[in-house]
C-alpha cells in the first residue's frame, strides 16, 4: 500500500497527505537553499538569503498551522480504522509535527530562522578571529529565541523545556533516557580511557602517511568509497564546506567535506560519516517520500547510521584491509610514505588511536562522549538559568579540564568550535552519543545475523551490511518510534553495555 | 523616500508592501533553485525538483491571488494621493503583477511549472540525441499550457493572446510595436548583409587565435573583464551551465558560461553579455529591492543591457584595444598564436565578422535579427493554429532557407537548439532584437552625453558608461514604462534607424 495507490483515501486523511506533499516541496527547497548557503553563496547575499529562508519557514509554518489542519487531524483520527498501518503511522507523525509547529507563533518562527542564518555567518568570522565577545549578542539572541521556543513547546506538549528541545530532534527522546546512559558512560570512560592510553603507549606507534595528498585524489578516493558503500551519485553529490554535513532534498542528497592537503584521513573519515547519513536518506521508503512517515527517524537514529559506517564498519580491520589497497593506489605515487604505513594493521592502529583533545569533530571514538556530556551539561545549565551566556567560555574551560583533562588556549578551539548553537540547534548534541550507542547495538545485531557483513567489508562490498540496514532501519521511515525500531532490529532496548563492550573489544582486546 | 523610511504607510498600501516582500523571498528562493537546477543538480533529482519548483510557484500564486490582495489594491488606489511617485509606480506594478497572476488558475500555474521543469531536462537529452520526435509530446504539453495561459490572460487583460505572452516579459509591449520595426529590419537586412559579406571578402581575413586555451585561464580572463565592468563578486558568481544565463537572487546575481578549450571567444563574449544583465540586476535601486518597482524593467530592456555591453561596448575598437593586452597576457604563453592575431585591429575584424549560420547564440550582430524574426513568425503561427507542433522542424528549415539562406542538417542545430520553448518562455524571443535596437539607441545617447565613455573602454575603465547606465536605466527600476525610460534616456521613442545606422557605421564604414 503506497501513498498513491490507496484509492480512494478517507477525505480528511487525504487532505492531510496533500498538505504534507506541499510542505515537502518547501522542505526540499529549504534543503537546497541551506546547502547553497554553506557551499556556494557569496558573502554579500547573507541578508537576502536570511530573508528568503525566513520567508519560506514562515510560509511552511502558516500552511501547517492553518486552522483547517487541526480540523483535518481531528477528523482523520475518526477515519483511523480505515487506514493501513503505514497511513496510521503517517497520521501519528502528522499530529506530532503539527503539535510542534502549532505551539510556536509564526513571528517567533520567522525571527528564529532569520537570527540563525545571520548568526551562522557571524559565527564563521568569530571562530576565525577568536572573537566570542563579538558573537555574544547574536548568540544570545539565538539562544533566547530557542529558550522561548522550548518553554512554549514544553507547555503545549507537556514536556520540560529541555525535553521539548530533545523531542524536536528525536520524537519521544527525553532527558530521562539520557541521564542513566550518560551516567553509565561518565562512570566507565575515565578509567577506561586511561587504560587504553596506557596500552597504546606500549604498542608500536602507528606510522602516519605523509602528504601532500592532492585534493583531486582525496576527492576521487572519497567518491570511490562512497560508491563502494552504495551511494547513488545520480541522486546526490559530494561538495566542500567549512562544516561537513549531509543535506539537500529528496533524490538529491548532498554531503560535504573539507580537504587538508597534509592529512587525507579527516576528509575521508568525514566522507564515510556523511555517507552513512546519506545512505539513510537515499534508502527511505520511496512510496512515502513526500510524507512524514517516509522521513528518516530522528537525529539519534540518523547519527547511528553515520557512525555504523564510519566507526563500526570503516575502522574495522576488515574494511581497513580493503581501504589499504585503495589508499596506496590513490597516494603512493604522490608521496614518500613508506609501504609500512599503508598496511591494514598500521592503519587500524592509526584509526583507533585514543588521545583526549580539544576538538569534538576530531575526537576519537573513546573520548568523543566526554565532549557531548560537556555540551549536554552546559546547554541544560544555560536553559535552567544556572549559567549566563557571557560565562560560557569559562564554564567550557572548566568542563574540558574536568571531563577530558585538557584546556583550550582560546575560544576558537573552545566554545566557538561548533556551528550547532549559533545555528539554533540547541538540544541536538546528545543525539551524537546516543547515535554511537545505537550504532554499536545495530552493528552487533547485524553481524550476528549476517555472517557475510565482515568478509564483505574486506572486499569493499557493503551490500550485506547495507541490505540489512535498508530492511531494518532505512526502509522503515517513521513507521516505528526510535525505541521500537531498536527493539525490533536488535531484540532489546538501548543498552549502553553493548557500546562499552565494543570499546573494550576494539581498544583493549584489539580484536575489532 | 524608501520602502522603509516612509512612516507610517497608508494601511492598504502598507499591507501590499508586506505581501510583496514575502513574494520576493519566494522569488529569491526560486532564483537559486533554478540556478542550481542548471548548474549543479544531479540528474535523478529532476522529478523532485520539479515538484519543489511547482510547489513554490503555486504558493506564490496563492499568496498573490488571495482575495485580500484585490481588496488591498482597490483600497490602495484610494490612498494614491498620499503616496510618493515611487510608491505610486510600485502600486502600478503591483496591479500589473496581480492582474497577470489572478487571470490564471492555480492548478494551471502548477502544471506549467512542473511541465517546464520536466521538459527542460528532456530537451537536454533530445538536443544531444537529435530526437525531436522524442521531445514532441512534452514540448506539445508545454506549448498547450502556454497557449491556454495566453488565451486566459488575453481575455482578462483585454489583449490578443500573443500580446498577453509579450506583456508577461515586457509590460506594455505588443506585436503592434514589433511588426513595424521587424518589417523595417526585414527590408533592410538582406541587401545589407550581402553588402557586408562582400566587403569583408575583400578585407584581409582576420587571424583566429589558436588554442588550446586552458579553461582556468579563460575563467580568469572572464572574471577580470567582469571586474573591469564593475561586477561585484561579493554579491554574485560566475559558473558553468549548458545554456548560459543570468539568474540567482537579490545581492546574489549568478551568471554562467560554457567553455571550449579550442575557442575562448564564445565563453568570453558570453560572459560579457551576461555581465551586462548582471550589472542591471546589481544596479537596481537598493531601497526598493524587495518591491516590484525595484525590479528590472522587462526583458527587452534587460537584453539591451547585455547587448550594450557585449555588442556596443565590447566589440568597439576602443574596448578591443584593452582586451588585446588582456588576451595576450592570458593566453600567449599557452598557445602558438602569433602576435599578429592579438592586435586590436585583427580582433575587431574577427569579432565583427558576418556570416549567416545555423545557431542563434553564435550569430553575429547583423544576422541575429533574422533568427529572431523566424522564431517570432513560428510562435505566432503555432499560437494561431496555422502550424502544428509536429510540423515545426519543416517550418524551421523553410524559414532558415528564406531568411538566412542556410539549412540545418538536423534538429539539434535546428528547432532543438534553444531552451526557451521547452522551458515555457513563449513570446520571449522578440525581446532579443528589441534589446539590440534599444542598446544601440542608449549607447548612441550615452556616448554623445559622456565623451569619456569610449576612451574609458580603451583603458578597461567602464565607469563612465556604467555610471550613465546606473542613472538612466539600472537605478530607475520600474519607475517608468519601457517606452518612457527610453524617451527619458535618449530623447526619442524606439527608432530602428539608430540600430541600422550603427550597423552601417560598424560594418560598412568600419569606424566603430
Amino acid at each position: 500500500m503506497t501513498a498513491q495507490d490507496a484509492a480512494p483515501l478517507p477525505p480528511a486523511y487525504g487532505a492531510l497527505e496533500a498538505l504534507f506533499t506541499r510542505l515537502n516541496a518547501l522542505d526540499n527547497a529549504l534543503g537546497i537553499l541551506h546547502w547553497d548557503q554553506e557551499t556556494t553563496m557569496p558573502e554579500g547575499a547573507t541578508d537576502g538569503r536570511a530573508g528568503a529562508l525566513a520567508g519560506l519557514e514562515v510560509l511552511r509554518h502558516e500552511l501547517l498551522c492553518d486552522p483547517a489542519t487541526a480540523d483535518h487531524l481531528a477528523a482523520a483520527d475518526a477515519e483511523a480504522a480505515a487506514l493501513t498501518p503505514w497511513q496510521q503511522a503517517n497520521l501519528k507523525e502528522m499530529h506530532r509535527l503539527h503539535a510542534h509547529a502549532a505551539a510556536v507563533p509564526a513571528d517567533l518562527v520567522g525571527r528564529a530562522a532569520h537570527a540563525q542564518t545571520v548568526t551562522e555567518v557571524a559565527w564563521r568570522a568569530a571562530r576565525r578571529d577568536n572573537d566570542f565577545a563579538g558573537l555574544l549578542p547574536r548568540l544570545t539572541e539565538v539562544f533566547e529565541i530557542a529558550a522561548e521556543t522550548a518553554r512554549i513547546k514544553g507547555e503545549a506538549l507537556g514536556l520540560a523545556p529541555y525535553d521539548a528541545w530533545l523531542d524536536t530532534f528525536e520524537a519521544g527522546l527525553a532527558s530521562a533516557d539520557i541521564d542513566p546512559v550518560f551516567d553509565a558512560l561518565a562512570a566507565f570512560l575515565p578509567d577506561f580511557t586511561q587504560a587504553v592510553v596506557a596500552a597504546q603507549a606500549a604498542e608500536t606507534p602507528p606510522l602516519r602517511p605523509e602528504g601532500p595528498f592532492p585534493i583531486d585524489r582525496q576527492r576521487a578516493l572519497g567518491q570511490a568509497c562512497m560508491t563502494a558503500a552504495g551511494f547513488d551519485f545520480t541522486r546526490g553529490r559530494l561538495d566542500v564546506s567549512t562544516h561537513p554535513f549531509c543535506g539537500g532534498a529528496d533524490d538529491d542528497v548532498r554531503i560535504t567535506t573539507r580537504y587538508d592537503e597534509a592529512d587525507f584521513t579527516s576528509a575521508l573519515m568525514g566522507v564515510l560519516h556523511e555517507t552513512g547519513h546519506a545512505l539513510y536518506e537515499q534508502g527511505r521508503p520511496r512510496d512515502w517520500q513526500t510524507q512524514p512517515v517516509g522521513a528518516s527517524r530522528g537525529m539519534a537514529v540518523h547519527e547511528s547510521q553515520s557512525l555504523i559506517l564510519e566507526m563500526q564498519a570503516c575502522r574495522s580491520p576488515e574494511f581497513l584491509t580493503f581501504a589499504s589497497g585503495e589508499m596506496r593506489r590513490s597516494f603512493a605515487a604522490a608521496t614518500d610514505t613508506t609501504t609500512a604505513a599503508w598496511t591494514p594493521d598500521n592503519l587500524h592502529r592509526l584509526y583507533t588511536r585514543v588521545a583526549p583533545g580539544l576538538i569534538r569533530v576530531d575526537a576519537d571514538e573513546v573520548t568523543y562522549p566526554a565532549h557531548i556530556i560537556l555540551r549536554y551539561r552546559l546547554e541544560r545549565a544555560l536553559l535552567a538559568g544556572d549559567l549566563k551566556m557571557a560565562d560560557l567560555p569559562g564554564a567550557w574551560t572548566d568542563g574540558m579540564r574536568e571531563l577530558l583533562g585538557v584546556v583550550p588556549p582560546d575560544d576558537t578551539t573552545g566554545c566557538l568550535q561548533d556551528i550547532h548553537w549559533p545555528g539554533g540547534a540547541w538540544g541536538y548534541f546528545p543525539t551524537y552519543t546516543l547515535g554511537a550507542m545505537i550504532a554499536a547495538q545495530l552493528f552487533a545485531a547485524a553481524t550476528a545475523a549476517e555472517p557475510d557483513i565482515r568478509p564483505g567489508l574486506a572486499r569493499g562490498d557493503f551490500t550485506p551490511l547495507v541490505d540489512w540496514l535498508r530492511r531494518r532501519v532505512h526502509g522503515r521511515g517513521c513507521l516505528l518510534s526510535w525505541r521500537d525500531l531498536l527493539v525490533e532490529a536488535t531484540g532489546r532496548p538501548l543498552d549502553p553495555a553493548v557500546f562499552m563492550a565494543h570499546l573494550r573489544t576494539r581498544y583493549l582486546e584489539r580484536s575489532d
